[in-house]
């Protein structure tokens, strides 16, 4: 197909498409004569994950050029190309700034009561790690640390929405969508998660403390 | 007790709690001489619940007065005073542009799903149903729709979290402390499902993909 119709397929304008081109992040086409290349689906799967990449993950291009490197590298297993991705997605930790002491400790604890409930394997480096702990320090040192039955809860909810996004991934068949797929469903169920637990809590609100009203 | 130990009981600076004081959100103490003024326990209550929505939920000046004004009229019951405080933290809904036809009536027939599931009354005006209609949508405009069992997964995700944030706010006293702790617990707890899923995700992918790598 033409740079024209591969815009089409895929909803990004051209002018993008040759940026994204020029940039190292699509391959080039085919030359068939001075002014003109012919792509294929290769080009189109490439460029709806390049999209999902800067669109909807907000990356840099130098951050988005390493995940393609480790989606494009064989010897990169799926396991660790899902964590290049998704660490690229994950923000810096909430900054609670210098908290008391104690409250440090206390998120410390948090996540131990969290691991022994889920048996989850922690890797230390992990960005998402630091997020947790940065934020239930906030919690803490704002006066509402969370107690164990609410972090039991938290963690089941993490469990099941984790558990639709590997469901989804395994569906996924080549490297590329494998890689898209958790990428979109990650950030963008990040926020549809934060969008259903008002609904689920207005819910709740309204069978609790409606009669008072 | 004096502005400087209403300031070191709160972690509010004090030249903040003279901004607050200006701005009408937090009562003039009881003047003790020209330059002075006492504060007690109502105050540093107040202080507490407004450095909540403004340094967590970034809350602008006359939106926490809107907020407060719920908290302070007592013929607000207590589920209007929740809606008021949580729906001026739920951020406008993601724009996923002008979609394709068709993804905007397929995000309705996905909270169709999810509400014939879980038994939410949905109230339409709410912001957090824009918010997930305009998520679903993008969704689906970049061939990531869920399935009716990611429905159901992410839905459980948001009961559990919402079961949680309830039985917080049950626990709180007065009307201040109910609306503080909807509040972080619900800002920073989005923060803190977030993380949660990406380190869920993480254990769930070494077990499923460890093998190929």
């Amino acid at each position: 197909m033409r740079v024209s119709e591969l815009s089409r397929s895929s909803g990004v304008p051209v002018a993008t498409i040759k940026y994204y081109l020029r940039a190292g992040l699509l391959h080039r086409g085919e030359t068939t004569s001075p002014n003109q290349a012919r792509y294929d689906d290769s080009h189109l799967s490439r460029l709806r994950l390049v999209r999902a990449l800067v669109e909807v993950g907000g990356l840099s291009i130098a951050v988005v050029k390493d995940v393609l490197a480790a989606v494009d590298d064989p010897g990169t297993g799926v396991h660790e190309m899902l964590g290049r991705t998704l660490h690229a997605v994950t923000g810096p930790a909430v900054d609670g700034g210098p908290g008391p002491d104690g409250d440090a400790e206390r998120a410390d604890a948090d996540l131990a009561t969290i691991t022994e409930y889920t048996g989850w394997a922690l890797s230390e480096s992990a960005p998402a790690l630091a997020g947790a702990r940065s934020v239930l320090a906030r919690m803490h040192a704002l006066g509402h640390g969370p107690d164990a039955g609410t972090l039991r809860l938290w963690a089941d909810a993490a469990n099941r929405a984790a558990e639709a996004d590997l469901q989804a991934v395994a569906r996924a068949g080549s490297r590329e969508e494998v890689a898209e797929t958790a990428l979109v469903g990650t950030v963008l169920g990040d926020a549809l998660l934060a969008a259903l637990r008002r609904i689920a809590q207005e819910d709740r609100s309204r069978r609790q403390f409606r009669s008072d009203g």
